[in-house]
């Protein structure tokens, strides 16, 4: 079942709904469950309640593409991205260190940062620029969303914990991270303007044929910039699988309905990657114009247009400085 | 005006409220608000409808410290952890590189890190050691809660988005965090299980007077281990004021309400820095038994004990290896 959040595309500040996306392709038709439907509540139901709350939906009228505007499907109580993709590591880690390397660190544990949760856009929005870079970039990623909460639990326990699966484009500043990453804090102002996640939620139940002898969701994942391919991976490469990622993340401490949990970047899945390992700025970093487009095999495609930033953003102040007191 | 959100001690599962704190010392009296009042609604509100709330509040009965367990104040949205102290910035730095430094990047802007926002626990609670850790820490840290939502806003305009202060103690796992470090993540299970902020929020029209020349909240802050005092600083020593936090943080991004943005660690504020600077774990790593007491001038005392962790977390599951697949 897909089902994603949406206005009317007449009513700009219309309610938020949500619908059951029905149809393959382009064409699909957007069928509105009853007002005040929330989404994390129908991936918290069991499959029999969701599904005759589907059927009920599907009797009714559906919505073409141009009739509505689509919605992030969630707005993310929190919010971490992981690092699972050794081929996106090591291929960074050439940019930063001058040659491949993956640290012993990265195979012992899941780690993952908390991400700025305000930024989420939805899956065809435009996208500005964010300020002061020179090197914008994307990050293809697959992400899970959490539809109870969960605390110390196995990757077992974890598995009905995870509601569904989403398209993610983790938006990177890479010299303002770059900045950042220096003081050991990781990205924050790299990467807190714009978080596109969608075009809706795949439900985990509709995923279990595209599941490795591990477990592993093993889909497809591909990137292209104005139509070209420019990366491609299988998330079945991730490290570990989305309910260990869960489990590690509850060892004392919660994980909460209505989280987003991504997988980081792909091998391939972001122009850093190949800067890293050729030196070269090549494919050169996002431009406004640029039309960035994302699909995973079955979840479907985000679409996302660069536009420039139209924002007055105030100045950067430096620190004060001790010095002054001491003279 | 201080602001507690508290629960009756005899109503351990009972409904969160809010209270008027009224007197000095150990010996204040909790005056609660009208039921369903939001302690973040109050921080928004204009100065004389807080105030004849508070006046309301105060003519009902007070409840003694006893009668009470002191909640978090709010459970935020997010929350931000900045790096505004150098001393700090320069003693951790000489534990990772054998010298006092502090990077260039780190004077250009006031930057922060996304942290655990569900960890939050209250003034007074217990706090357990964390899994996996043989270096148990606390950072002494002042705590903003923001009572409006703020978008590209100047110093100036930010101000009226912060609605009070609170005293902050971010315990940190330091092994668990240096291992996530070295992957260019800054610290996520090194710091997710425990956040104690409190002991109430005293609104920031309250702390005028603490201002030094250019607007920077100027209070002492001091830290004890089992009642002897192991560190201390002043706030008027942070690089940025938190005015300038905010303006930083919303340029081309939202801060929200029920956010809270926090300091980092003052001067002296973990065991860490000294670690750092002197090469041996000298305080000695928290332990079982340990009382762990941090006062900010104006804004109270937050006293925990600490105990040891009674969850079974599950286990920690390494990568799997792409090599397998290509055999």
């Amino acid at each position: 079942m897909r089902l994603a959040a949406f206005r009317l595309a007449t009513e700009p500040d219309g309610v938020r709904r949500v619908g059951l996306v029905v149809g393959e392709g382009p064409d699909w038709w957007l069928h509105p469950f009853a007002d005040g439907t929330d989404l994390v509540e129908l991936l918290a139901a069991d499959r029999a309640d969701r599904e005759a709350a589907a059927d009920a939906a599907a009797r009714g009228d559906g919505l073409r593409p141009a009739q509505v505007r689509l919605l992030p499907p969630v707005y993310p109580v929190a919010m971490r991205d992981f690092l699972t993709f050794e081929q996106h590591v090591a291929g960074v880690g050439k940019g930063m260190q001058g040659h491949e390397f993956v640290p012993d660190e990265w195979y012992a544990a899941p780690s993952f940062l908390f991400m700025a949760p305000h930024a989420v856009t939805g899956g065809y929005d435009d996208v500005a620029i964010a300020p002061d870079t020179e090197r914008f970039d994307y990050e293809l990623e697959l992400a899970a969303v959490i539809c109870h909460d969960v605390r110390n639990v196995s990757p077992e326990q974890a598995r009905r914990a995870i509601g569904g699966y989403c398209v993610m484009n983790d938006w990177s500043a890479r010299d303002v991270q770059g900045r950042e990453m220096k003081l050991g804090l990781g990205p924050s102002k790299g990467k807190d303007f714009a978080t596109t996640i969608g075009p809706w939620v795949v439900t985990a139940d509709e995923l279990d044929d595209f599941r490795d002898a591990d477990g592993f969701l093993d889909l497809q994942m591909t990137v292209k910039v104005n139509g070209t391919v420019t990366g491609s991976d299988r998330s079945g490469h991730m490290g570990w699988s989305f309910e260990q990622m869960v489990s590690y993340a509850s060892r004392a401490s919660w994980v909460k309905k209505g989280e987003v949990l991504a997988s980081g970047t792909c091998g391939s899945g972001a122009l850093a990657e190949g800067w890293g390992r050729t030196g070269e700025l090549t494919p050169p970093p996002l431009r406004v114009g640029d039309v960035v487009e994302m699909t995973i095999e079955r979840l479907g495609t985000i679409r996302n247009r660069i536009v420039a930033g139209t924002e007055t953003v105030p100045p950067i102040v430096p620190a004060r400085r001790r010095v002054r007191e001491e003279v």
